[in-house]
């Protein structure tokens, strides 16, 4: 009997962060970081695990969403499953009647993601590796095997991207330790939600600066007054040399980013980020036109290669803000780190939410041992919360993470933190309601 | 007591169109056509009626996304929701948890539109009015207030829109008078299905020519071959001066569609739709410079104003295919109108589906009547199936649609219909399962 896979289980993750403002920004004052949190089991007695991060209501949806795709899964053989994991990923995808709620973006799009990743997720723990040396492992061409070609061929063919990935295996080895060595560079969101005062602020800041990282962000576009005030307080406190990124989190127009833009460049950002309606490819290229140096930088809501295709294809970003749970999972990430190799894009993974850390940590870390080759410009996101609930949280020591070590791709949570904040019935919710 | 809203009701409506190939495309071999079928009651005993058209399965998660909205909605004053349209639908896309799940796409963002569209249903019930009508009887300013410009701007400014729709005063009685006296052009896809045989093909084509349809749409993008017979059979069948466009569902990268059209070319394809993935703006102008004078068409997947914006910035498209229940609902598509308007491209909406032909006829007739001014080069598709579910169907006459005299917009079924095709308990599908 071949081993197949038997159950698709997903749960209503819910973290009460509204309560101290943690995550808050100019389109999220008050959000519950949540996940969607997936386990698929096999006949074998194993297991896999992937998630999808929203923001509190509406978890239940994405719950709905990721069961909606269960019946495509159950039954599967493990070994087809994971012997063709881009083949899977399609099925997920590309489904003739659910693909009609996207195709490829929202709900149904992030459902397919959690899912393909938590097969991710049993495939690296049965080959005894974490993702990140898993995919840095694998040879070029199954690399390029991985990917969906179908609209991607007008920018990148998969001949460009197999010539990619075999100019950096020189040197694969040698990075690898480096990694090993020396971790991959960091940047934090910690002092700066919208939600703090400007003490908290300026306190957190300077404790970044201490704790050795060079980037901090600061949360910006709900009142311009107030972004001037915070931004030169921040300046201030961290002094000239430490980059400060801002984030306004889809805020304005695209005029509108511009003038906004201005009154802050005195203070030297080092990026925008989300400056405008993420699906605004046109949008972003004005606004970077009219900010050089800012650079202008987005991805967390990113729904699919295509758009990412775009924004490089027309210029509009400075700065690929990968996310582990938005797009369809490991394969589709894949394909956006070969764009943004080929278009000379770095890659800044967005991070923090609900295990987004663990997870993206293993993409940035194969493209640099395996795609781009290179740390330059690269850093990944570090909020310092909700990490305890995690079997394998993050270590970020001296502002950078330290390469994983457990097999995995990071996603599993400790079944105490389920069950206590499952929605609406955990205990941190029961006394709560 | 003021009235208030005292519930929002959804319901999954399916129909078994997959037995019949109905609706079969490259994409879609075997859809159940779907509706997620809102309706919100008032204290007063008032009812308005909404959907989300789908394609079978997800019609239980569009009808969960719905009910996510639920809490947004009950209990809000009815004089203050239809006074204030626009802030309604702001607060259905703009609610800062739920927006995680799009932001303005997939489920939640037609959830949003199934609900909005229910709130105009009742505005126009109350009024007395067909949707068009109401539409096209307010001030320039009033419509100019539905619109949300946030991330317009940069292309149609309020001060242009407003200007647009005071220079389309001039002639409005007029053109609702030669509108309710001659219709509004239609084309049909009912010959075209690609699960239908060459014979009935050519049949339903002949069929079409003699009730009057200038236009008919044959569906292409699963086998090359096949499609070269099938429109060359579809012109021999129709002749030189009957228009055919064709529909390609998404199948093709951007290089594979050039390649793919050039093949079909000498049949004189009137337009192009969908060539390839609806979220490529550039990928479109890079069609459509290839392919001119064939006509590059898309919409139906379009899923929000600031992708529309962008096709019309990029010069993507000749033919900007409006549909009723893709977006947040009237109010999104009175952008997206303004913006076609400006850019002078022709609207033709896309129908067929379940109550598309019945809600978005209302759109078309308003775009005439009060902002494009024009039925030149405009039509909307027509579907002759499952009509006879609505209270009040659309009527279609030597190949044009009766201006509908009913208030409401078009969406309300008939009760037993509701009842007969509940998924997956109505009496229709009891006995299939």
């Amino acid at each position: 009997m071949s081993e197949v896979i038997t159950s698709v289980d997903a749960v209503d993750v819910r973290f009460p962060t509204s309560r101290e403002l943690d995550g808050s920004d100019a389109m999220n004052p008050e959000p519950d970081y949540s996940a969607a949190y997936v386990t698929i089991r096999t006949s074998g007695g194993e297991e896999g695990t992937g998630l999808a991060f929203t923001v509190g209501r509406g978890n239940d949806l994405q719950v709905a969403a990721i069961r909606a795709l269960a019946p495509l899964v159950v039954g599967l053989p493990v070994a087809d499953v994971l012997g063709d994991l881009r083949a899977f990923s399609e099925r997920l995808t590309g489904d003739s009647q659910l693909r009609w709620l996207g195709p490829h973006k929202g709900a149904i799009h992030m459902a397919a993601g959690a899912v393909v990743n938590a097969a991710w997720d049993l495939y690296a723990r049965r080959e005894g590796k974490p993702l990140w040396r898993l995919l840095a492992e694998m040879s070029p061409a199954q690399l390029v095997s991985l990917v969906d070609f179908r609209y991607l061929r007008d920018a990148l063919t998969p001949e460009e991207a197999l010539d990619l990935l075999q100019r950096a295996q020189a040197g694969r080895e040698q990075r690898q330790r480096d990694l090993l060595a020396h971790g991959y560079p960091a940047y934090t969101t910690t002092p700066g939600w919208l939600g703090y005062t400007d003490e908290k602020l300026v306190r957190l800041a300077r404790e970044a600066v201490a704790e050795g990282f060079g980037l901090i962000k600061l949360k910006v576009g709900a009142d311009n007054k107030a972004d001037i005030r915070r931004v030169a307080l921040a300046r201030e406190a961290v002094g000239g040399d430490v980059r400060i990124a801002i984030d306004a989190n889809q805020a304005w127009g695209v005029e509108q980013a511009i003038t906004w833009l201005r009154s802050l460049a005195p203070y030297d950002p080092y990026w925008i980020e989300e400056p405008t309606s993420p699906d605004d490819v046109l949008g972003h290229a004005a606004i970077r036109e009219a900010v050089t140096p800012i650079k202008v930088a987005t991805g967390e809501h990113c729904h699919n290669q295509v758009m990412f295709k775009q924004l490089l294809q027309a210029r509009a970003i400075d700065v690929l803000q990968l996310d582990a749970t938005r797009v369809a999972g490991v394969n589709e990430n894949i394909a956006i780190l070969l764009l943004a190799a080929k278009f000379g894009v770095p890659v800044c993974p967005h991070a923090g939410g609900v295990g987004l850390c663990e997870m993206v940590q293993h993409l940035a870390m194969f493209d640099y041992v395996a795609v781009s080759g290179s740390t330059e410009g690269r850093v990944i996101e570090y909020v310092d919360h909700l990490h305890q609930h995690f079997v394998d949280p993050v270590t970020v020591r001296d502002g950078r993470y330290l390469a994983p070590q457990a097999p995995g791709i990071g996603a599993r949570m400790h079944q105490e933190s389920v069950v206590a904040y499952r929605f609406p019935d955990g205990p941190q919710w029961n006394n709560e309601i």
